[in-house]
């Protein structure tokens, strides 16, 4: 066996999985890791990873990159920004939107964002669609093709004036997804309350944005899913609720999972680490916390890491969405506006796995009984790759992409503005200081981040094609009003 | 003391209240009960009880007469024949609908009503209000000051789609109630899952009646149900849900009262007697068992008794919706109507009482552990009267008045289309025998039926004004969202 | 019509059952209610009820009186000072305990409770049968002509060393219930639980009376109702849990009657009023608050509450059990007693309706929504009356026993030891002001208490006989398990 | 680099983890899996797996092997037997017992079967504790030692006369683990509900086998997880339900572990394929199929294997208890035993994984969608290894004990008895035909099983040492009853 056998050898470092922890070498031979061992043959390139972990690299599943909102509002970032961002943060993938709003025509949005990804992204992405029109058209045609030429997730909005979905449209894109193996990806919360709420606040003079954490109330969560859930169970469609919040929506999930449904679920750092009392800041300065659904209280976090322990929540995610504190982003609106005039949304990109690397890690969170390291992987990788079928990512074993992020386990970074490399300026996480940070990021092989220091040029990324997958797959389960054997024979599915 | 004492002694039967029966003559003067007692002294009138039982005349409160539905089409019943038929089936009040259309006038709809129920009515009477356009006068102004004036009660559609109102409005009515202190009785369905399921069905040529049963998915029940109960408990407004028809439904409704939420329930003879497999007749004919939500399975018919029998469920009405199995009315679609084409409604007035009877006490149902007519009276007179805060009425006792029915409880009679006493021309409970049957009803102290014959004339109804209540109460316990406490102070209710 | 039509007349007073109150008179002839009404004849004798409440008499369905403990304790109490306590705070009904101890004859035991009970009770009184020693006598031969005879409740206990029933023969007394017809009531704790806890806390010194509090963890509340249930639901059996005191067992009833297990419920004062704080006190002097189960929490009084007044719970009893607080009582242990050497128990019979007044009719718990009264009748009146089967008893209507308590709804009374009639010598309930006092108490016609005074003799009150009822018939569903259909023809009940 | 870079090359196969599959070679030096990688160096020997799975060697943690029970029957198997047909049935590790009777020393007893298991077996091994003696020096001497050196679990029944164990010391037990970090494994039935009905069936003559199945009632097991969660949850000790058989058993156990209880679950092979209806045969046949619990229904399965799915069960093992259908086993007590009178428990060491791979992998149980074999690998290896802490067991990775089974997915194997290794001489699974069965068994590196013989002599097995580990750690979250913030500051564990 000849030296430089490998491309590259990771060398020394204790490797993850989802499954476990051991001390190994990792081998890649082009964009691909070849073997895991113990004392592997020399590498043309290596990686002291001596002290360090490896593991698989981060994928982030819900991002809003470059994209334009139904309002008109840009978002800071470019995929060139963004994914550098998310590189820093330890990331390999990233799934971002392909957002139509009403009158879009579905294709054009796809090929859009697909053009300006190809030509800024670091990492590897794909896309879920967010249909906003759903007419004839999208419906009909441009959906089913569009899925089956590899974009195999759907995104609709259940609240949000200039994009919601009702019920009925709702069943229509799930039956879609149905029929072409994709999953639907939902923003679930009753529209109608916090428009109510909203409209009712602000007539009141409550206009800060802390009254932004008021206009959803807990109810409106757990309800939505109640909502969304039965129309996937109607259908027999597989569903991935964003964003989680509340106890009270985990425990729908709970329940829901527990009838053998096909429901899928997301929360992220913002509501595992923050609570509504964040938005109580001066003036406007609380807007910096302002996302849909808003963070909770403290009882809310623990019930989401009990249902991320539990399996049921499956991903967590950074809904990264940069709108920056100034003219061009929070505060369009002009000097006064009031919570529903400013734009929701957060960046989180590239603190999302430092946060719960802490948190799971270094801290250990006790639901996690000691295993946080490999509960970090899989919630944050394989878990991931694995609900939106993205072959060949998400562990690191032989044949897999390699896509491999080095921790230093022991470095303790302090978060601030400046160390973000998204355009947002600002980060809602500033002043935290978490223990462990990757010192490089690789993908396919190639390193991104390398000791730190970018490595990569914009356009190294790939866009990833995904068609159906097991958790896009029906259970087969009818009920009794759409099986034929139980009702009159009528063939609905 | 003088003979005649009394104006009327009805003597020698057995009393039934909600807490117990008992041998006595029960005394009237005037209007009103004025001794129940044993050896009462002589009346100017007396109706011989003996053998017979004397129960409080029963309340219909969901019943639609000489109402146009939303699409123009006329039900068959006028005042005189609706309360006609009701008197026949031992009822001495029913509230009937006040039903604003889009675009109408509350108050006009409210005092036209008014008025062909003064002319008509030959029982008491009241109404409610149906909203169906929630615009800024009929929220603002007619439905506060028509709820003082003494219509203490509002209906709204969750579904129809010329008549529904979406969440944001039900909030509007729902807070509206709450400041003027009325009930909100709410048609609980999704109309998302209706509608797709009825134009697939449809599209797929299963156009015949028992479709309609499939159209309404089980799970749009429940799913309503909670939607409606997460925007009631978000106001703290109590609700009455009508026409409870699913397992699933009443399970959710059990849910919400064990948490203390106010809410009522109401099912009908058509979801205790019948299941959906009625509507699997030749041709047309199974139209005549349409209504929606339509009759489900054996095993919701267990379930509803059982909720009967815990107080989940509190009333059980009729809904009677007259429309004639012909052109004028089922059929006016024209000759081959699919089902989404066919009014959905059905008869029952007359019958509701007689089938509760047979099956509470005659028959013994098991959920009342041989405490069936106390159960009966409760469900038909008690419950509904103080539910709808109806003063005076709902059982026998002194200072109440005197609306009595006398039933024979061995009377044996085979239901038939022509027994019946109003204008729909059928009823879907032809052909069953029931056993117990009034022969004497009384309303404010006068006959309306004696001996099974008519003994009224219309316009002996008196409209009932019912102001507040203690059901229209809110409970005072607001959530976290609404409690100034606990929301940064915002005063919202 | 003569004058003196009638023995008695009460009137101008407002008359309450549990279905609504109204102005009335009643008159009595004899030791029966004969008529109620408005401006009733006159009576040979009259009371003016003017301003006052007239009410069914009390029934306390669960007193300790005359007893000795299975440790060898007496109580303080003979049937005399028992029932005078009792008559003085509005009850006519006293159920008490016939208790076997192990190797005692049950016929015996009940022999000489019964004449006990003749020579001394001033009010009517009948007896739940203790089955302490479960032998094939007992069990085969005594237990089932007993209940025939017309003791149709028996009570064991699922904790306490020396007379808790195991798993076994609690299913030996369940059967025999079931097949004579009685109710089985039951004290469930777990003993095993309390046992192990207690020892362990003595053993290191934690020997307070608080600790007694502790000792009955919250859990071994719920675990032992879950397994009673499981045995009654095995053999079809109605029970009566007695005492409940957490939300967590009262949550396990409310599980257990939606899935139409009868499944019946009580609970104390002390639990209603208390919480364990109130043994937190210097000395021994906790040793006055010192029951079981313990007191528990506040949330846990609001959730006991809310199971009353949702039907959960039916009964509200004083578990009345008067050891005084010396040598001869709790402190029989010698001078530094640890909590497990005092006895368990505190007085209640007098204090239990003005208590329940207070807090239902005068300050209006929210929970019965301003129909307290009514709720307060059924609860301590007709419920009971109606669950353990006392013919004639618990309501105001012709035909009943004219058991009645004239309330004067607005005599505030401070609870003081000196004011009990019992032989206790002190009141865990001192101090406590309530609105709400009875003035007169009649059984069967005659007057108890007149005026606030004794009127009546040791051995007026009469035995009732108590044979089967409603609530002791099993429901007839039977699970797989035991159904000949599916447990390969098994004909096992 | 030399040829001969390792000891054995595993090549061509596609190895398998829990958390996916990839092609992949498997490299071992000495007793370790050393490098696990695409084209990896040659080994000193090799096997050939071109077309077969590699996985991790089955670990089955609850086999009774070489044991007597309570009542002095012996089971049919020496270490030797068993692990010889634990290893044809692809098994690399087995936990068998250390069973205590009343009366016995507990440490003699663990080194009575730790003796001859050195001596018989082929495979690694551990013990779980049986505590049926819970004796002052069992509790507080030899268990704690016993943990400390290295046996980390114990085992309790709460049934059966001979061996069962009280709520009492059962939380002696409990916390003497708690202490000292073991895992407590209990058999969990109701035994009161078990021992009155066994005798009321056999008493009115229903005494075949099959009746066997409806003397455990279903309530039987649902209610003692709950008394044992209470338990466990009441010390906060961490416990593993053994063999759980019913949907409700399931769903006690879903509801603990949402509310973060520490509660492993465990089924087997006879809950998974076999129903009630199994006992069903002529004359004494059914007793073959007879175990404790017993089998139950089809829709038991179907809620089993969700539960499996779920993660709510984590385990399957065989519960090997091999008792032969003659006079030394089954039959001992006689020619016409009755049903209570025959062992319960069968054989299942040897098929319990092709089962499993069959129903999961070959026809692929929905329940595991497509995910099946990563499932196979978590539920027989991963997850066992985990929960017992078997260091170095259940994954394929470097560093890992080269623990293997090489499968061949496509063969297909009718069960018959002749097919067993063990001394059963039956197998209740005869007849069942199954595709994937393995070829190659290999401990630390050495066939036990080559090409479908054995290779490997008795005391080739070792014994695992197993001290805590992350499943025996209590959560620190104490209940308020034990946790001295509000309990009156007793610090009780």
């Amino acid at each position: 066996m000849p030296a430089s056998l490998y491309d590259l050898v990771i060398r020394g470092g204790t490797v993850a999985t989802a499954t476990g922890s051991f001390k190994a070498d990792v081998a890649v031979t082009g964009e691909t890791i070849v073997a895991v061992g113990l004392g592997l043959a020399e590498g043309a390139r290596e990686i002291d990873a001596t002290g360090k972990l490896v593991l698989p690299g981060g994928i982030d599943t819900h991002t809003h990159i470059e994209q334009v909102s139904a309002g008109g509002l840009l978002n800071a970032d470019s995929f060139e920004s963004a994914t550098t961002s998310a590189a820093f943060g330890g990331n390999t993938t990233v799934i971002s939107f392909a957002a139509q709003h009403r009158g879009l025509d579905l294709r054009n949005v796809v090929d859009d964002y697909a053009a300006l990804a190809a030509r800024g992204a670091l990492i590897d992405y794909a896309f879920h669609m967010i249909v906003a029109n759903p007419d004839k058209k999208t419906i009909e045609t441009d959906l089913p093709a569009l899925i089956k030429e590899g974009h195999a997730s759907v995104k609709v909005f259940m609240t949000y004036d200039l994009i919601k979905v009702d019920d009925e449209p709702l069943l229509d894109v799930l039956l879609t997804a149905r029929e072409n193996r994709a999953l639907v990806c939902v923003h679930a919360e009753n529209h109608g309350m916090i428009s109510w709420l909203g409209k009712r606040l602000v007539a009141k003079g409550y206009t800060a944005p802390k009254y932004h954490a008021i206009s959803h109330p807990r109810g409106s969560e757990a309800e939505a899913f109640t909502r969304l859930i039965a129309a996937a169970a109607l259908i027999d469609q597989p569903i991935m609720i964003f964003h989680v919040s509340t106890s009270e929506g985990a425990e729908v999930i709970r329940q829901a999972r527990g009838q053998g449904l096909k429901v899928f679920a997301e929360t992220c750092p913002q509501y595992l680490f923050m609570t509504r009392h964040d938005l109580d800041k001066p003036g406007l300065e609380g807007a910096k916390w302002m996302c849909s659904p808003p963070p909770r209280e403290a009882a809310d976090q623990d019930a989401l890491w009990r249902a991320l322990a539990l399996g049921d929540i499956q991903t967590v995610t950074s809904d990264h969405a940069p709108y920056r504190f100034d003219e061009t982003g929070k505060l369009s609106a002009g000097p006064n506006p009031n919570f529903k005039q400013i734009a929701n949304g957060l960046p989180g990109l590239e603190v999302r796995l430092p946060l719960m690397f802490d948190a799971m890690v270094s801290k250990g969170r006790p639901e996690f009984e000691g295993r946080g390291l490999e509960a970090f992987v899989n919630l944050t990788a394989t878990a991931p790759a694995s609900i939106y079928n993205l072959p060949n990512k998400g562990t690191i074993a032989p044949g897999m992409d390699a896509d491999i992020a080095v921790w230093d386990p022991k470095r303790s970074v302090t978060i601030t503005d400046e160390l973000m490399h998204d355009k947002t300026g600002f980060t809602p996480f500033a002043g935290r200081t978490v223990t462990g940070w990757p010192d490089h990021v690789l993908v396919r092989g190639r390193n991104v981040v390398a000791n730190g220091a970018l490595a990569a040029k914009p356009g190294a990324g790939k866009w990833l094609k995904r068609t159906g997958g097991w958790a896009a797959e029906p259970t087969g389960r009818l009920t009794a009003d759409m099986n034929p054997e139980t009702n009159f024979g009528a063939k609905i599915l």
